[in-house]
């Protein structure tokens, strides 16, 4: 069947066969489908829609189209966290250590950061000589030594999706559930895991901006899981403010490192709270704990204990890292950066900060991406010195940017200015954890 | 606005507005826009639709793009004739000569064939050295020296259309009225012309194959055509049998300069009669005459009086090509090639001849395209004995196929035979021109 055939089918509207599906998949891959009907085909899925079954056969067929990671050498049972993406979004840097000091194995396969959501790749890049392209033999045995490797996808790894979600990115079809479901699931699928547990982010700094778009992602990812046989919860997040007390790269290791260390300051709250939310439901649908409170309490002990720090600085020796930045994490401050403050106009509380804009600001000032091509700058960033709800008084700080210098930092200094909302009456925190989706 | 942002807005269903149709014409043009880009815009507008204020846009947008061609030195009207395009359609041939000769310039910009459907300019390119790649400037000369030219479209007319169809064409977009509209119209409305007659095909040898979609096809380009101040009527005309007698770009001019030299025969008669309402409503809209039926005496009589044939005559010299065969009709027939016979299998009456069958064996023994780069063999086609309605007893010819050898024809011997039903009653015989559209 031509290309041009199986387009018509979903142009008008029609559902596709396992069949016509497989071919467009097989068709990028061995690039025998042109991008421009790649991109026609995605834009009828978008406008006509996919049922559940076609995105299960989408889902299989983009897993298929490469290699599914073999962890059987490994007894421990293996699980992954994946977050939709937002500011300041850290956590996989403290999940990742935590859970493996619980015994079980971490293949984390992460992204980089595009737009104002930040990537767990670059951040780890801002470890000097941390080596992120690892092969498949080599993420097995760094697993094998310390409980869990943090890598790239490899070209194995559902080529497919790799090649679509650039042409999604540039062809405004990437908001589409199904679509999302398929790019998320068809990598994390090919991990060879038992478990998964999805971070789905709602707010004005997520990928889903309303509560119920965030609900419908997590859903269709939590059915897509079970379907195949991976134990699958999601939480929807709050990303209305960033998480945690910074944003930047470098500046996250930083506060995760902290945390690891000796625990999180009350900015650095949500980071904890949420990386042992998420670590908890991993031990849990491993079966390495009976209940939820049961392995928040044993993740909780695994941190305070040390044990995760000593996991991710094994981990980092491994992966070609300069572990002196766990006795040191200061080290992860560049000396030649500037910082610039904002500071309340008015005395009262911190309605809203929005995640949207400080992450914008932070691409802005060299701290993230625009094209897939940019360069990132490591050390520069913002960091929250109040959370929404603390008091303030004017001229207080509200937060500080971390910027190369003082043009720099006019660039964006507006936009942070406007990031916040004070209000004279005292204001609700918004929920970290919205819901569960089991 | 980047291209992302356009191309969102008729994802979700928004209408366009000058701007953003502007830049999308433009990014074709100068190749801002990817082709996947495109084609994701495109896949958009055919799945949300283009309301009528977005189509006149994109016309213009497209005419725009490239250049009028500037026709002001010639005093006399110019008018031109489009056909949606059919099996054996090779009016223009006809109508052209017979316009000139009444006064009215005819600059008669066509296409190539693809698929089952024959183009104009390959038509011509079976006249041996006849040139259809003209400048404007050559076009402007052989127009003034003999009343019409025709030629293919220069790079500097609509070049935003060359680019689109190629990507419609492989992405399943082509068959949505307003992009037809815009592909057809913008190619017209560039040849500055006063009056233009569109043929709308209907019939399964049509791209329409239901009266409906052409008659949605057939106002929708009258209105386009008024809106831009050229007076504009379509007819919308049978395509359920190949038009006239025969099939095959050489032995479709043989048939029209047979009909120059000496009349139609029985079996041409359809060839003769469309071209002749054609012309005369270009005469009736150029104010040549006053009235369809006058207009219908003129060119009959142009065409009788062997004038038509002396214009095209002169046309064809000025075009570089062999006027012998306007005095030889028979050098256009291949001495190489063998005739084999369809047979009818019972007695009674041609209820139906399969334009579609026809058209698509024609192109499989080499004298269409599937490929808009394939190689075409002018000497090959087919010639029909008898036209539906007409009577036939077993075992006489119902249709001639014109092949290289009998591999050839056996390639393709089902389909032809396959193309006739032979009912036992008489059957009624569809009507040449269904609607005229005003």
């Amino acid at each position: 069947m031509r290309p041009q055939e199986i387009i018509a089918i979903k142009r008008d509207g029609g559902d596709l066969s396992e069949n016509q599906i497989h071919a467009f998949i097989r068709g990028i891959c061995d690039r025998s489908w042109a991008d421009y009907q790649i991109s026609a085909l995605v834009m009828a899925m978008f406008t006509r829609g996919l049922n559940e079954r076609e995105t299960e056969i989408l889902v299989r067929e983009m897993v298929d189209s490469g290699e599914v990671l073999d962890l059987s050498d490994l007894s421990s049972p293996k699980a992954d966290k994946h977050s939709t993406g937002g500011v300041g979004d850290k956590t996989s840097l403290i999940i990742a250590p935590v859970v493996a000091a619980c015994g079980v194995a971490v293949p984390m396969i992460s992204g980089r950061g595009l737009g104002h959501t930040g990537g767990t790749l670059d951040k780890l890049e801002s470890i000097p000589g941390y080596n992120v392209q690892l092969s498949g033999a080599e993420l097995r045995s760094v697993i094998g030594k310390c409980g869990f490797a943090m890598a790239g996808q490899t070209e194995q790894i559902a080529p497919a999706d790799k090649k679509l979600y650039a042409l999604r990115d540039a062809t405004a079809t990437v908001p589409y559930v199904p679509l999302i479901v398929a790019s998320i699931m068809s990598k994390k699928l090919a991990e060879g895991i038992d478990a998964l547990v999805l971070d789905v982010k709602t707010g004005n700094g997520a990928f889903m901006q309303t509560f119920e778009e965030s609900k419908k992602l997590a859903e269709a990812m939590v059915h897509t899981g079970e379907k195949f046989g991976v134990r699958t919860e999601a939480v929807v997040s709050d990303m209305s403010e960033p998480l945690g007390q910074y944003v930047g790269n470098a500046l996250e290791v930083y506060e995760c490192i902290k945390i690891l260390r000796s625990g999180a300051t009350p900015q650095m709250q949500q980071t904890a709270e949420l990386s042992i939310e998420l670590a908890a439901r991993m031990l849990k649908l491993t079966g390495t704990c009976e209940s939820v409170d049961e392995a928040k309490t044993l993740a909780a002990q695994k941190l305070s204990s040390g044990e995760a720090l000593e996991r991710f600085r094994n981990n980092c020796r491994l992966q070609g890292g300069d572990i002196s930045v766990f006795d040191e994490p200061d080290r992860l401050l560049a000396g030649d950066i500037e910082h610039f403050e904002i500071e309340a106009d008015r005395s009262g509380f911190a309605a809203s900060i929005n995640a949207l804009a400080i992450g914008g600001a932070v691409v802005e000032i060299g701290g993230g991406r625009t094209l897939p091509t940019d360069k990132i700058d490591n050390a520069v960033g913002f960091r929250c010195n109040l959370k929404t709800g603390d008091e303030v008084k004017k001229g207080e700080r509200l937060g500080t940017a971390f910027c190369r210098n003082r043009t720099q930092f006019e660039l964006v200094s507006e936009k942070l200015r406007n990031a916040y909302t004070i209000s004279p009456e005292p204001v609700s925190v918004p929920k970290l954890v919205k819901m569960v989706i089991q």
